[in-house]
């Protein structure tokens, strides 16, 4: 049992299937082809608006960096969760894309930022002070790193609060459909609609093999032209473009991530009731494809011991993370496991 | 008829399949599965080496910066050619990733650095004079962007000389494997055997879906960690990095790569000599899988005119690029036209 | 009555003196200068030891960016507190110097690191781990931003823990002589024999134009070669260099920058005794020439009212800060306006 | 005899004179003092326009790149002469502050721009065409770096051309008054009323100990403050910059740096009739401080030998500079040396 992180599964073999029919004739690179022709149609309809651009990438890490190096000059600041994955788990890339601009940590429960820390750092902006790092974005996770999601209000609220300070608003979205799904919202109430400017859609662990959109929304369209540069420049314009539109199509269309995501997501649903069943606390609600739980350390050991695969996470607790190729099966076996 | 560049070709249907089969169960994310690992042996047979380290992109632009940036500090400059892909096509990707590197650029015929050139450039290098930039790298490229190659005994020179200065050799590979077959030698005499410590060994124009390796040679593997880092931070370590692995794997075994480039090496020679047959002068000789040919300004817009894509190029030439897809059909119908 | 900081003092006479008898002749530009080439015998002499090399700016921004940059590599980070200079005061300065470095930010009172919050950072590198960004670096300051000293031993322990973990030790010293005066130590003590690689040793505040040292010691010398190259390509390698060093060569000369100090430190102690007798709270301890103190808004209101120029500082306390033309009659006059 | 380079002077003693007037009483810091203040009203007067802003630096690398940064985006190219400082001399300060932007060279004799190379490099610029680096910026030196000006006239047709094409016009004016001097026209005239949007003003060669004013005018305004958080990151904000004011205000004063660049261009004419005298053939026209001359190796040798300073130059001459502080007698002495 495979619960590490939903990256570890394969790609759905629809993905794959798509591969194939795109895999056909000689096509323009770089993302003139027609799959990517196509596949804007699709976003439009999934996202109700023509009032967009995109690009494609095949990491959530470039495309996060690709977005926020649109929005943060090298001089500036990005305000985000102390536990996000921007700050955590990429290396430094906003600030190597940016051009050395700082990430600015804010606290909060369950990976969720504090609405009152959130203000006092909007309030403490001074463009006037040249000696202080102005922030610029304020970058939201959903799902977020703890696996709880800010609502569609939430989202709405923050992103209100930053554009009256003068901020652009991303969303990392490298578990969109997860969040959307546990919301019960469409993704137009989750985005531009709630006010995200710039968001990060990621399809790589609903179950493509590689594949990330970045979506720029309405008045943050102006920054298209410079963002396909810095794809360029970035090496995330690799020629057979096609092959990444492929993926997303295949995604889109029908909805097949939605589905997808909302099979993870009952999983891990019912992966907590196993632990609550067990007798484990849950060190925060499951409102994704994502479950924290508290295990004594002999219990880990011995689930590691046993061939179960997670993490143990910063906070003390241990991350389960289901994923669509997550069985029935898998779940009787860990039941048995626990008990 | 499209001969605008390799990267408008589909990809080899092994590749697809290699895909397929790659696509079963979970596997360790980021380059620790198991076709990675696999994929390592296949590489030492194949360079004929297990002094080595490799990294995996779907990106030639991608390696090439992530190559040159191990090598380059901030404060130091790479020598190229004046009409190299890093300097005319990636967007700045060398001074990106390296921090603000020089690219120095030294002339010579048919997109090959002039021997005299490199001597000077490598004498006038001076440490201890602090205001100018001194070199740390010399990159060739073999193909190169004329068609060219440099013989494997060109690249031992131009290494030696660039050894003797302290610098360390790149190899920009996007068209290895036409340019070996060309050369007539193995991978290694091209490549560590001719003193090449840094080689960006690319797949995608030969027939992967997007699947380059970076390979650090001997000495230069010392770098490894520190191109991990890097790649890490500029979004180039997809989690599911087995569909890299499972790409390069097919490409290698049983010598996919080379039989490829093979073929569309001959078909370049069989478009050449159509040309010539219809009293049109080639710019360059053809080594590899382009053709460079002066064509009369009505000539090319009456060719244009009956569908066929090819790009003018810089020196007023006009390119024309052959693939593992381009058939003796094509050629059949291409001489209708020039006839 | 001026306490908004040393930096709104004039110079030293002396130091006007040194620029007009250094202001003879022609001299080698860029630190080639005789003028220089004696402060090394100097500096040498102050710090007990010809183990080191230095590089002369007018800025301590600069300096500590020059400093930090040739030791913490573009994926690193560097270890400081919250409340530093180089995260709160300089523009994201260090992050631009080393290419897209982090800053990780330890909590600790009166702006000294906790040492368990850096034994905790210290233990959590995983260099291993490619997606989290390892400190290089553990940069304290002394005399810290509230005004209060790390000992020599303290500098030592920490030095130690940080070595131990592999890192480089910087130490921002823009007020090191009000620090050493406060320790009662002398410049070894707190440097090099505590381990410190890299020390930013300032001058401006104590009563320079301008005129701070990077002194690298013992193994971080070799870092000297990439310290000039990177002063050279920030602007910071001014073709009079004479001037800067005849700057310090007047302030270490008979040490007048201790002496300068030890009268500012005993202003601010005076200063402090002030406040006390008008009852109100320190901030801070008072160890060097900085005085925090607790005042009701009103009671700051009217001071400021009354002309007296001071800072309101983030965590609820106001900032005085004395510097060497401070005189008794502003104490007294500063007395009758406190009463 | 000293010929090495202006900036192996000392200060005017007027300067000296000017930093001892301002250093008394406190003054805010940072550009806030009312010495800056009442240097714009002579900037204005100077300049003969109100539409500006300034900086001020002790660097002409460091004014150069803080230029350059604010108008040449990382994904952006600057063109510059293949001879221009900024390439040849500042060990990559524009791409280090620009964030890896690229300098294009271009050719043209006696290290002027040709006027055909720069018509064809703006109409190669395609924004649409992603892979190649856009320029933005044409930078112009005046004086060149071959001792040579441009006219006015020439300056406003090349700034009439780069801005037709959509680029910024930057001036490097490191000897701004002996181009000036020389081509008998005032600042404004070589400046804004030419179309120079930015202008790196440099007093040190003059006759400052280190000052160099940035210059934006009409439009370039708009950069303003994000040239003072550049400076500000970089290290270039001093905190005592009333001594940068100082040493401005007491050259703009009465034209003094007009006088003493009138005097050094007087003196290289001289010494360029002393060459001629002796049969030496000058190797670029004479019109400002410097001498370009070619001279058999065994003379140099023989000049060096005899303890005069002077640097040989690419290309083959060798460089005489002079300035404020040569004299009729060195003039002699050297007369006596080459006879």
């Amino acid at each position: 049992m495979n619960f590490a992180s939903d990256t570890t599964a394969p790609a759905h073999p629809s993905v794959l299937d798509a591969l194939s029919r795109a895999n056909h004739g000689l096509e323009a690179s770089y993302g003139s082809d027609t799959i990517t022709a196509r596949l804007r149609t699709l976003v439009a309809r999934t996202f109700g608006t023509d009032d967009f651009d995109f690009w494609l990438t095949a990491s959530g890490t470039a495309s996060n960096a690709l977005a926020l190096s649109c929005f943060c000059p090298p001089t500036g600041a990005i305000l985000c969760h102390a536990e996000a994955h921007i700050e955590r788990d990429e290396r430094g890339a906003p600030e190597f894309f940016s051009g050395g601009g700082k990430l600015r940590l804010l606290p909060g429960l369950a990976a969720k930022i504090d609405q009152n820390a959130l203000r006092a750092a909007l309030a403490s902006i001074d463009h006037g002070f040249v000696h202080e790092t102005p922030a610029h974005v304020l970058s939201l996770t959903n799902l977020t790193e703890c696996g709880t999601i800010y609502s569609p209000d939430e989202v709405a609220l923050y992103a209100q609060m930053a554009h009256a300070a003068g901020l652009t608003v991303h969303l990392d979205g490298a578990r969109f459909g997860n969040a959307l799904v546990s919301a019960g919202c469409d993704p137009s109430e989750m985005s531009w609609r709630a006010g995200v400017d710039v968001l990060t859609f990621g399809l790589t662990k609903t179950g493509a093999i590689g594949c990330e959109l970045i979506l720029l929304f309405g008045k943050a369209r102006s920054k298209f032209e410079e963002l396909k540069a810095r794809a360029k420049r970035s090496g995330h314009m690799p020629p057979k473009m096609r092959f990444l539109a492929a993926q997303a199509e295949v995604m889109l269309d029908g909805a097949l991530w939605l589905r997808l995501s909302s099979y993870s997501n009952a999983m891990a649903l019912n992966l907590a009731g196993l632990f609550a069943d067990a007798g484990f606390r849950l060190a925060h609600p499951v409102q994704g494809n994502e479950v924290f739980v508290r295990l004594p350390e002999d219990a880990a050991a011995a689930l590691q011991f046993a061939g179960v695969k997670f993490y143990s996470w910063p906070g003390g607790s241990y991350r389960f993370v289901t994923n669509w190729t997550t069985t029935e099966d898998d779940l009787a076996a860990f039941k048995a496991l626990l008990g």
